[in-house]
Order: structure tokens, then C-alpha cells, then sequence
């Protein structure tokens, strides 16, 4: 665990809404359940108003501020820049940490285009050789009972993946009357639910199954295309105004593709699913057995074994709370839950064990670029008859 | 209930495997259950080996045997043909059936091909000019739980719709050495698990929202796609010899597609689930409330009222079982359940009613061509790079 | 199946309440999906009322009808009398019954009183000489899940049995304004939950372990001690007037009991549990697993194998829909559910077999007096400051 | 949140094992995510071990160390005593930090004996005037969707309790070969199952309904009587040697009993029950509603509303992750659930909430000392044959 004679490495994280706040949990939290070869020590924080920067670094425990994410970049003390921003600044924020020889992580979506998205990986391919890490931050992977699901399929007790289906369900713009928030504006967020979580269940399906998606038949819809501006820039609560702005972004995507060992898969990622807030869900079919997952029971791996005799066989409700699941043995006896901030402090261990161990931190910027590609494929699919579109590189 | 000064209804059952049994139980227990303004008559059973149809006549309770079902629409207490045969027969039985007078019960689907189901929604149109009703056997529209679905839908509970999400899962040929029987020859089945259970969520679909699909895109896949030709005309569970022959239908369909009323859904059809027996889900999301249900827990509606205040709010479960909800009530006391061949018994009872009371039977021939238009679209799609296609009428 | 060969079993059914109307479904259906070794012949049907006995004769298919259970005991065409009426007259017609010669179904609880089943049992075990069977209708045993269940724990699966716990939950007397029908009555039903739902639990209990409670400790309440008289004779949703009178049984029982081999068990029987409809459930842990059920989701067993390495043991719900499970094989394919009266059907099929073969019908008289004996010791403990009471002859 | 100029409250833990490693998260953590009117400082960890405590104090963030507990009370930086040692130690630790004027945490149970819990709570009562805090730790009144089940308790949504059904359900002992620790031996821990995990029931129990249990009747046991010693001080997993020694504290209570509001109360502490790994469960039943609460979703409350048409009623699925849900707030969005560790985290909010409120930190010993007269007057009734016990004040 944390030792005073562990080196230090210096975090500087850049922006401090509702992720900042989880990351600057996971860097404090991480060193005190995990015996990390470096120290994570929170440097600095960037925001562009500095009293609320102030504030914020405060309350979050980071030692100084900086009003400009170049100076923070600059900062001698910070060799980890952790990207909290906006899709529409990771790019620039990444290349120029990356090209000052700082490791990178940064929130997911990689990029809003994968124009940019190829660039920053390039740009990590490069670093790599500098011995740089760059993560992109699907910290879903670190749910102990996704891990241990994709665990299971690389031990082959899925035998062949015949199907994945997998959902993204929110609701939390159900009501016509939520406000125009960034969120639902394509130059800030790049897409909607595709890019937000849409892209999670893609890395998901990715990660779990270790096979790419090839090609996609895509659909999207705005269902409400016109929203209050907000009244101050606020998080997801913020109200609305009585002017009307234009919705520039998709509120649901359904998409179906055909992964490289020749499953076919099926997505949809929606913020309009009433009653649904946070459901991320993913079933695996394959010829000796399928798991299921839904992240509003994130403690919980279903898993079927069609080995077993059928008169004995049907899912079993796992409870990734055994010391032998990944992770978890840090944490709490069998059946004392995880919460979601917790995969983010799974997040930063590896990171800093890659950083220490000088090997790739997964998910790569190339994994990154990877779901962009698919995205931009639906995309591609959606404005042209949904035809099928290959996805490049897969 | 029954009673001897209730007229008579013969019926005339062509085919005594699996759905004959069913339909057998349904006649007989009708009666018993509802009070029917006809009291059905199980008149004769039609099917070719004199011995096996004297068989199973003597088992299903049926007073008399044909071994030619021409014989069986011509003879004079037959009033009602119900055809449990596979689906290549459908057309020309049902045709001659209401040619000659007879209403006409017809198994989903309705037929193998638009072209034949266009040919029996035409003729049961002018058929019903003389006083005949021709239903096709979509019985899980009579599931209590489905038929409460639809009333809240129809009362508005829901709102504006804007997600369906079905699919129909479920397993028995993921092992491929599970012979090549009736149902995995395009001859025969028309098609694979899209005509055989993407049939249904077609439909119910449809049927709960009230809405039409009318435009799709699809993809199909055979996963196996030889298996040993069975050793014995035989059922589900019929073994394989060493020879090997083609399967001619798909293992699975994904599509998605446009309600006309602006909602976007999914589907999926699939016998390689491994793990998923029978699990026809439906979800409907609207700006209202959502709906959930899955055949495996048929007694059961999962019903999310967005009206609600959000501290309180949240997917309940509903158990179907209450005198006020549908069908329920003629069974036993609340949480009782009932079972899958209940459905077919609420459908005699629906039939026997619609006849006497001179009204369309529902689903009509003209609903099941509906759905045979969709399923059209989705191969017609899945044949041509997944590209959007519309549904023909809809 | 059923074969004109074959030889008739005449039954003649006293009461045609909700119960004689599942057993009168049972006898018309078994003989369809199950090859019975007799011929159930539904001959007669007793009841005081002669125009509604016969109403009801018609509606359930009996041929003849008797306005006197004697009369009825006396018929040449009657070998099993089966006794769907109120717990107060099970005694009488059963003595009567043996001593005519006759078979006997007798519905639980068997008798009012342990006196009166200990004359049953006497009497069951002289018939038994004579080649009579006597059964008491704890249908529940015939859920397939259930009788899975018992199979697993004979088979050593659970290895040794540490914990039962068993609750019977309803709620159909909440409303203080539900009238004051003979359920509520000592005189007739003999106690409340205890004798009518908690009857069923500790047989449960007794049969899927194969153990006997040995001694209890127990509690009983009337929540609501006056209820309105009703207005006629009528069933569960009988409406009150403005007459009250005093309700004599218990509205709930709670007791904790030992087994014959050791375990721990606790049990509540309850018409008060709002919101529970007909939940009853048992769960079972043993040193090498455990087995969960609840009979609102009939169809599904829930079994957790310890012998699994932890990370990948759960409770896996196995449907009991399979060929291979208890029952089952007889109806549809897997996952397509069966209902409550599936289980009439099941037990009406056991205990024909029986009387074929010549071996005793299971539950007999005896496994009755040993679920009254328990309920007796529930009583008298909870009359005497909850005091453990051992359970004589266990 | 935390602010330079908010005073500080020195806080000095004793112990640092499982517990005292939740403590330390929970002062570490809940000023960054609430707003305290106090800043809790890690001052000093006390612990026999001067080597494993330096360790641990790095570790979880503590600025000092002591070697005795008494050592810890003196220090004038410690203004808050927190206790995290089994509960042997308890009494003496709270007496003399009470004594010296130190507000005090103590985790459950407050004692291993009434008699020791009546002192506790006297000088609780006793400190209270000069303006001490005394809390016992149950700490899942802080789950937030138990704190919520209480809410609507209060609010009246339940009506009338009728039934309370709770237990706790464990499994980490089943094996017999798992050794002796400290938790299973009378002086230490005081009792087993009932002491450590039944304690939690009967707290929730009283906290959620707002009434107290009056009188009991009991049942304990030991299955297994011998287990291997263990070979070094260790946690829960801990392996034996091939010494035995006698277990002295109980394996399983049952017990149930009344509520003061007239309410049934059924409960069962166990740690054999396999497969269940934390399932602290508690049903209510009332005149007007039901709740449904399980630990091992403890994101999750189910609530049926018996006000509802029976046609659309049942439990309903809340998600205790709303903005107006207690605790909920402060973290994620709606969806993104909590863990173990929060309860910890809310537990120390309120308390320093409390103390610069200048009002009852509840559950006050007091509330502790209910808990331990009802635990002894069910091991009261355990060793004389079950018999009905009064729960003396309540």
C-alpha cells in the first residue's frame, strides 16, 4: 500500500464536473486499497474560472490550480495528464500532453471524429516508444464482474460466440423540457447517446468477447428537436429557459454488426428508455454457455453452463464479491457491494501498474480509435438507407 | 358454461403433433372454463396414417378420423377447420376451407410466402362477406399479461412510444448434431426462426402498440449449416443418422425498424441462446411509462409509471392473475398462474365468440399478412447489404 | 393415453367449489397427456344443492349427479370418492368411504382436528389390506420445480440440511371490510393460515426433505377480530353486509421448528402480507447446496451448488420445464410454462397409477396426520407463551 | 465541502483491521462529497502492534500512532473516539473515552453484555449533558434506500404494520475444516450469528418501523461444535491447524416476535446458509403497503402500493440512486449505484453532523441497549425451552 518511499507520480487532471469529481476519487482512493508501485499524488487541476477551480481543488484534495491546461501540462510535477473535458477538447489536450512527454488518460469518447481519433492514437503509437502510456478511459471494464466475464469467454467457457446483445438505456431526457445542455450539442459532444453510451457498450462488447465488430446496419433518431436553452451551465439537472435551441445530436442509435469470429451482434443506446436510468447491459450467447450483465445490478455476473446436464442447468446469479474476482479481493467480505466510483479506482491501479511496469494500459488510444471507427460507421449506415458498412480496420 | 341447449360447433383439426395437442386441450377445456355461446365439438381429426391419426383421435378426444383433409372440409359437422399442419399446406387448406364455407383457425405463420398469404387475406375478406371468420393462431396475444399490455397501451399509460425492443430467444439447435427435421427446411418451414418465432414478436409488437412497422433493415444468419437428415419423421427431439443434409433456413434474424408512430424497434430471433428456452421479451418505452415482459415469467408485467414522483418510482412487477385482468378471471384465485396452454384455450374462447356474434376473429388473415409483409422486408433486406426496406401496406 | 381397452376408474367427486373444479379439470385432462393405466370415468357428483349440483355437473362434465355424499359412496360406478369439500366433513365421508370400499382423495388439511386424522389414518391403514389407497391432496408436492427439488435432496445434493425456511404469503383478507366466510370460521375450516396455507408448507417441508419436524415453537394473531357476515354463500370475493360477527381462526401463524436430522426451520403462514398474492416459498441450505422456490414463479427452481469454486457458484434458476424433470415431459417443449392446475392433473395421474399398481398413493392418510400433528403442537404452543412442544410420533 | 477554514475534529480510531479499514475510508471520504460543518482529521490510530499499526496508519492515512488505546483517549488532537475492536473491549474503551470527555463512535454490538450496555448507555446519557455524542455503528441505516424505507414508514405508506420478516443470511462457516477465530469463541465476540449479524436485523427492524420488539421466543444452535485453531491471528479466512477447540458461540438463532405497534416479527441470523453471502433481508407488511429490502442489492427497494387497483399493482423495482433519495445525491447520476463502503461514509456525515449540531447522533447507545436486551432475551428464551420472553423497557 502506500509507502513514503514509493515514487511519486504527479496527476494534473483537467476539468472538474461530474468526471473530474470521480477521477480525483479514484487517484485519492486507489493507493489506500492497492499496493501501487508509484504514489499517486493529486499535483494540480486545471479549470478555466479560477475561483471555482479553487473550490473545486479543494474540496477534491488537489495541491495547486492552474487556470490553463497548458500551464498544467507544463507543471514539473505532473507526469499523469488525466482529460476530464468534453469530447471536442481531447484531442488537442491529449497530442500536447503527450508531445510534452506526459502520460495520458482520457475520458472516453476518444475523440468526436475519428479523423482526430487516428491522430491521437498515432501520436501514443509514437509515445509509446518514449515509454508513455496513453489510456482511454471505458472504465466499465473495471465492473469486477465485467473483468471476470471477460475472463471466462478468453478461458473458452463460451465455446463459440454465437450472438451479443447489447443495450445502453437511460432516460434522463425523456421530458421535453430538459434544457439544450452541452451533452445535446453536436460541436461540443460530437454525437448523442452513440458517442456518450453507445461507445461503452461497444468497448464492452469488444473487450469481452476480444473480437472486433466488422461491419454495421445503423439507425438513429432525434426524438425531441427542439429544447430550452439552459439557463446557466449546470450538470444534468440544470433547467431550461423559455428560448429554444435546436437538438444537433442523436437521442437513440440501434445498430446491428457482425463481429470478427462470426457472431452477429445487436446494440441500442437510448436516453428515452422511461425507467431505465442507467442499464448497460450485455448478453453473450455462445456454444458452451452465455453470461449476462446489466449495470444496474453491477455486483451480479449471470452465467449459464450449457455443459451441465439441462435438468440441472439455467443462470446463475454470480456475486463478483469473492476475493478470488478481479479486484474485489481489495475491497469488502463476499457479498458486500462495489459502487460505480469503484471502477474508477480499479482504473487508475492499472493505470499506474502499466506506467510502473512499462507495458500498454488498456484500453489503448488504438482501442479508443477502434470504437470510433465503429461509431463512425453507424453514423456512416444511418445517413444512407442503413446500408451495411464495413467498419475500417476490423 | 356448457350447455345442452347451447348449438353446436364442429370442429375439424387437420395435423396431431405438438400444436394439435394444444389445440385438442383448447377445444376440449374451452367450454368448461367460459360460457360460450357454442359449445365446440371436437367432430374429427384429419391426418394421413390411418393408425397414428385413430391414435391420437382416441388420445385428443376427437369422434371421428379422416385420413384426406378434403374429406374432413367436406363433411357436414365440421363448421370450423383448424389447421395445426406446417406452413407449405397452409394456403391451400385454408383456401379450400373458406371455399367451402368453413371458418377457418390457421397456425402462425400464416403462410410460407406473401404471395400465398395475400391469396388467404383475400379470400377470407370475401369469405367474410358470407358470414366466415378466419383467424391465424397468434395465441400469445392471449397470455393475461400481454392482453393487460395492450389495454394500457390502448388507455394511453404510456404515452407517446418511443422504444420496442423484442426478442425471441431460444436454444434447441445450438448442438449440431441436432438433426435436420421439418422446421429447418425452407420447403417445408418457409423459413427459420424468423417465420417461426420472429413471426411472433412481429405481431405482438403490432398488437401491443397498435402501431404498424413500416420499414425495416435485417440481417440473417445460418450458423450450422449442415446437419444429419433425422432417422424417424419425428418432433423437437428426434435424433440423426451418419448422412448429412443442407439447412435451407436461418438459425437467426436480427432487424430494426420504424413503428408508424414514430418509434424505433428491435428485434431478434434466434435458436442459439444457449441458456434461453423460450424467452419471447417484449420492452416498450414511452413518455409515459414502459412495459416489460418475457414469456418465461408469463404471469408476470413489469409496468414503469413515469408519472410517478422519481423517489418512488421504478419497474413493478404485476402479477396477471387478478380477476380484472384479462381471461384471469375464469381461472383460480390471484397469484395462481396459468400456463402455456391456457392461451390457446382463451383463443377457442375468442373464436367460438367472434363466430357467434358475427365479428372479426383477431388476428385476422389480413393481421397475419401484416406480418408476413414484414418478415419479406427483413429477408429482402438481409439479402441486399441490410439496406432499408419498406414494409409494402404498412 | 386413453384407449377404450382400457379399464375404467369411476370417481365420484363430493363439493364442486374452486377445488372440485381443478379436480374435475384433472380428471378430464390426465388421461390425455398422460398413458393412465385406468380410465378415470367422471361419474358422479355430490353436492345438497340438486339444481346447482347439476349446473355445475354439466359445466365440469360429471354424468350424474347426488344430493347426498352417501348416496353418491353407495354407486356401483364409483370406486374413488374424491373429497373437494370443507375440512369439518372430511372425516365422515372419508371413514365412510373406506369402509364402502372405495379409493379416497381427500383434500388437505386432512381433517378439523388430530382426533379425526387419527381415525383416518387408522382407517386408511385398514383399507390398505383391502387394496384401498387413501390420499390427501397436497397437490404442491406435484409442481414439477417442487418434486425436482425432492429428487435433488434424495440424491445427496444439498448434502446435510442445516436451514429450511418456508412462508406461506397472502393477502386477501387485508381489507377489514372482507366478509366473514367459513374459511374464517373454526367450526368449519378448523383454524385460518395455519391449517389452510400453513398446512401446505410444513407437508413441503417434511416431503422435500425427506425429515420430520420433530418439536416447534409457536405464535398465532387475529389482526382483524370482527368481520361483516356475508351476504350469501359465496367464494373468496364474497361481499359482506352490515351484520359482523367474530372471526374465530387466525388471520397469521409464525412457528420455528426442529428436523429429524438436525436442521433449523422457521415458517409463517400469513393472509395479511399485502402485495404477496400466493408466494409460497421454501428455501434450503445444506453443507453442499441449497434449493430456493416460490411458487408465484412456479416454474423455476433456484439451486446453488457449493461443491462450484466460488467464483463462479451462484443461484442458478433452473427451468423446470425440461424432458427430464418431474412431470414435465408429458406436456410442451422447454420454457413454456405450466399453471396451477397442471398439478391436479399430476396428482390425479399418481394416484391412478397407484391404485394400479396396488402401492400406496403418497401423501397417504398418514403423511396428513403427520401435518396435523405439527399444526396441533403450533397450536397448543401458541397458547401456552410459545413454549417448545414436541410433535408426538416424530 | 472541505474548506481551510471549517474547524477541525480530530478523530482517533482504535483498531484497524476489516472495520477500522471502512472507518478510516469513511473520514477520509465524506467531506469530499459533503458539505461538513466540521473537518474530520485521521489523528491517530491506536493499536497493540506497533509495527502492523505504523503500517496500517500509512496505509489508511492516519498522522499518528499509539500503542495503547488509553494513550489514543489522551491525546488533546482526539476529540472523537472511534471504536473498532471486537466487542469485548467495547465497554472499557467508550467508558473512559466518554469519561475523558471524547465524543464517541462504537461499532456494533455496542457490548458483549446488557449489563455492560446499560453502562454504556448510562454514561452516554451522563456525557450527553456536557455535550457528547455517542453513537453505536449500524451503520446500514445509511444505506440509502433503507433510509428511504424508513422515510415512508414515517410518512404512513405502509399503514398499519402487520408483519415483519427479516434475517441475515451468511455462509462463510459452512465449512466445517474453517477455523476458530476470534468471532467464534463467547469471550471475544460475545455470541455468534445472533451478536454479530442478528443485531443488525433487530436495529433495522426497530429503526425502519419505528417500534420496538417487546417480547421473543427463541431458538439457537451449533452445528458444528469443533473447528481446527487457527494458526495465526488472521481475518476471516484464516486457515486451521490440526488443533481443535470447542466453539462456544452460536451458529444460527432464530427467533421471532412482536412489535410494540402490534406487528408479527419473524428472524433468522445464520451463517450457514450457502450461497448467501450478505443477505441482510427485511420485509414489511402493513395495511397500505408493502416493502422488500435485500443487502445484496442494496441499490434496490422494492414498495407496493396497496392503495393501487389491484390490476396494476405490485412491487415496484426503486432504485435508491435519485437526487431525493437520502444520501443519493451527493454522488452519481440516477443508475449508478453505491457500495459497502458509503454506508460508512454517510454514517460518518451524519455524526459529525450531529456533534456540530449539538443533537443525538443516532443510533444513540441508548438505541444499542434496545438491540442488546432484545439479543439476551432471545438467548433467554433459547435456554429455557423456547418460552416467550418480555424484552425489559420495551
Amino acid at each position: 500500500m502506500v509507502n513514503q518511499d514509493t515514487p511519486e507520480l504527479g496527476v494534473g487532471l483537467v476539468g472538474y464536473a461530474f468526471m473530474g469529481a470521480t477521477h480525483s476519487h479514484a487517484w485519492r482512493t486507489a493507493p489506500r486499497f492497492f499496493d501501487l508501485p508509484l504514489r499517486p499524488r493529486l499535483a494540480a487541476l486545471a479549470g478555466r474560472d479560477r475561483t471555482a477551480v479553487r473550490a473545486a481543488a479543494e474540496r477534491m484534495g488537489w495541491a495547486a490550480v492552474e487556470t490553463d491546461w497548458r500551464a498544467l501540462i507544463a507543471r514539473d510535477d505532473v507526469q499523469l495528464v488525466d482529460i476530464c473535458t468534453p469530447g471536442d477538447t481531447h484531442a488537442e489536450i491529449a497530442l500536447a500532453a503527450l508531445e510534452a512527454g506526459k502520460h495520458v488518460l482520457c475520458e472516453k469518447p476518444l475523440a468526436n471524429s475519428v479523423a482526430e481519433a487516428e491522430a491521437m492514437a498515432a501520436a501514443a503509437e509514437k509515445a509509446r516508444e518514449r515509454g508513455l502510456r496513453a489510456m482511454v478511459g471505458f472504465s466499465y471494464r473495471r465492473v469486477p464482474a465485467v473483468a471476470l466475464a471477460r475472463q471466462m469467454v478468453a478461458e473458452g467457457r463460451l465455446g463459440t460466440i454465437r450472438h451479443v446483445r447489447a443495450v445502453y438505456l437511460q432516460d434522463w431526457i425523456t421530458d421535453p423540457e430538459f434544457p439544450l445542455t452541452w451533452r445535446l450539442r453536436k460541436e461540443r459532444a460530437g454525437s448523442g447517446a452513440l458517442g456518450d453510451i453507445g461507445a461503452h457498450i461497444v468497448d464492452l462488447t469488444q473487450f469481452v468477447t476480444g473480437q472486433l465488430i466488422t461491419g454495421v446496419s445503423g439507425l438513429t433518431e432525434t426524438f425531441v428537436r427542439e429544447r430550452p436553452l439552459p439557463q446557466a451551465a449546470a450538470g444534468l439537472s440544470a433547467t431550461g429557459g423559455e428560448e429554444r435551441g435546436e437538438v444537433t445530436v442523436d437521442d437513440a442509435a440501434l445498430f446491428f454488426g457482425r463481429l470478427s469470429g462470426g457472431a452477429l451482434a445487436s446494440f441500442e443506446a437510448t436516453r428515452f428508455a422511461s425507467g431505465r436510468k442507467n442499464a448497460m447491459r450485455i448478453e453473450i450467447n455462445g456454444s458452451l454457455g452465455s453470461l449476462a450483465f446489466d449495470f444496474e445490478s453491477m455486483n451480479e455476473l449471470l452465467f449459464h453452463d450449457e455443459t451441465l446436464p439441462a435438468r440441472e442447468a439455467g443462470f446463475r446469479r454470480i456475486l463478483a464479491t469473492e476475493p478470488t474476482h478481479p479486484y474485489a479481493g481489495a475491497w469488502w467480505p463476499p457479498g458486500h457491494g462495489l459502487g460505480y466510483d469503484h471502477t474508477f479506482v480499479h482504473q487508475a491501479k492499472d493505470l499506474v501498474e502499466a506506467i510502473a511496469e512499462e507495458r500498454d494500459a488498456e484500453p489503448t488510444f488504438a482501442d479508443g480509435l477502434r470504437v470510433q471507427r465503429v461509431l463512425a460507421a453507424v453514423e456512416a449506415s444511418a445517413a444512407d438507407r442503413s446500408v451495411w458498412t464495413p467498419v475500417p480496420g476490423a
